[in-house]
């Protein structure tokens, strides 16, 4: 009988090599990088689905932060249900897909490219319907994905669309090197796997994280909904204060995305409130701040910018370890399909 | 003692005259609207938090689909937390808070203005600080919101945004008179109290819609979770396919958001989904699409557009019937407070 969970196990321990051949290959991205540059886009717009959506929000907070220029998350509905025509001149259109075959993704960016935009597929397909419905495409090269809780995927095109923007400001990407090691040192951590004998019988629990630790708990979130059926909230530190904070009781145990730099410090708030609510809380990070029932270390010297990448590996470890802990084979979730097909 | 929910339930039925006096006085709204036509803005952002980030989700629909505008939701930290500095010309910042007094919604609008855009804020306390820190204000005028559960102040938003961007485009904003009534049904309507009873003991469901009903469905389980201390999650009809679907067991209800139109017509292949997976699912909606074990009517002949108005009412009724049966005050939920201040 196969081991639970094999594939999605295997695919988390590939990430070091994948996305240190990935920071050393950067330079594959350059021409699309000068074409951003040359043609200078004003304003930005990703389209997403699923785990790729958090990868949009990623590169919408580094967009924003890093080029200064205003950027919004699409919604293909505008386009597939409303069949809104919309002037996109100016505007740079990122459609990012791990299959890039989602028909309404590529309905969207066929229809973005003819009211003007600039189009761009981050897909790690090549050849996908995707690319070819997008003028530009920069492939996320993370080798075929076989399990269904996309890992590999998500930490790749993180890399991906940080080096393009990193390329496209002028920088030289050479910051993502050595990203192997970091991310090599979250894969054989083992506080994740006490974290998820703690949490084996908990039905439902919150991630929280602020800036970019934002996507990173959306995602962890996803992942331990799809792998465990645990009822994961996810939330800005900010958004929980207003309102989601009243289901936070004793049986709804809260992690905590804490990095140093900006992104931890912010959170110094939501943990002084998330003490007054007799939770446990298990905290990503090393950081002083905060009461916590267990902390999962991470690796130091990352930059702010790549930490998402790192900080999201526990996370997939705990839902692969938690869902094997609670007998359900995360590579075979109930109700999903590698690729999603939504009109 | 006083009745538990007394507040919610007074504001909730205080709706419909207070949306008809809206909808009545919206020549208010000329001058801003006139100001937008003449500015012309090419992108526009908009801000929020909680309930009020579910408003800024719908305005960003209807900017996109009816006025053609690239869109996106602003993330206040990229200014409060990053301290980054964006090229705003051209960009409407839309800033949109029931109080107006959330410090990093004031601070991230201040930066938006000294940035370059043109800022608006969309608030219900004249005077409040936000409207200090913006260049033009739209008053939403629900009057005083004393419950802790937001209702009124949220329909209010919805119709108050939806003229502005009627005028805007040129309409007279007439379509919404005669909202009062279609309000008046939903609030006398007596299915969702029957829904409460069958709830009453779920521990977690789900509430789906797609375009203008994604929004409904985000606040309607905001409110659920905040009254009823219910685990509720809101997906869009297609993200729902693309992960989530994989918890919606048995034990998960399905509230599904089927209004006629383009918005219902989408739900179709959610629906055929969701009946795959032995789940009770309640459909807001008189269509014949789909299976439910109850169906909560809502008042024909209301435009597309407006729908979200009428449509959140039977989730606040839920809420608030669903807490009190739970023996909880929604009124005095654990851990929240009226105003919620996030830097």
């Amino acid at each position: 009988m196969n081991e639970p969970g094999r594939l999605m196990r295997a695919e988390i321990a590939e990430q070091p090599t994948i996305l240190e051949r990935i920071a050393r290959e950067r330079s594959d991205l350059e021409g699309v990088a000068a074409q951003l540059r040359r043609r200078a886009p004003r304003f930005v717009l990703i389209a997403a689905r699923g785990t790729s959506d958090h990868a949009a929000l990623y590169l919408k907070y580094l967009i924003e932060a890093t080029l200064g220029l205003p950027c919004g998350l699409a919604s293909p509905s505008i386009t597939t249900v409303y069949r809104a025509r919309q002037d996109l001149t100016d505007v740079l259109w990122v459609a990012v897909s791990q299959s890039g075959g989602s028909p309404d993704l590529v309905e969207a960016t066929a229809a973005a490219r003819e009211a003007g935009a600039i189009t761009l597929a981050v897909t790690n397909v090549p050849g996908s319907e995707l690319e070819r419905a997008a003028e530009l495409a920069v492939p996320v090269k993370a080798g075929p994905e076989r399990a269904v809780a996309a890992t590999k995927t998500y930490t790749a095109t993180l890399l991906t669309v940080w080096l393009l923007v990193d390329l496209w400001r002028g920088g030289d990407g050479s910051a993502a090197v050595g990203i192997g090691d970091s991310v090599s040192k979250a894969v054989s951590d083992r506080t994740a796997l006490r974290v998820a004998e703690r949490l084996r019988f908990a039905d439902r629990l919150v991630v929280t994280g602020r800036g970019y630790a934002h996507p990173t708990a959306r995602e962890g979130a996803l992942k331990l909904m799809e792998t465990t059926y645990v009822s994961a909230h996810a939330y800005s530190g900010a958004d929980l204060l207003h309102g989601p904070l009243a289901v936070v009781g004793p049986d709804e145990p809260v992690i905590a995305i804490v990095p140093s730099g900006p992104a931890g410090v912010a959170m110094a708030p939501v943990l002084e409130r998330l003490e007054e609510r007799s939770t446990d809380i298990v905290i990503l990070g090393d950081d002083a701040l905060g009461r916590a029932v267990e902390r999962i270390p991470l690796p130091a010297d990352v930059p702010a910018e790549l930490s998402p990448i790192v900080e999201v590996v526990p996370l997939q470890r705990l839902a692969h370890t938690m869902a094997v802990a609670r007998h359900i084979d995360p590579d075979a979730p109930r109700g999903l399909a590698k690729v999603t097909r939504t009109t």
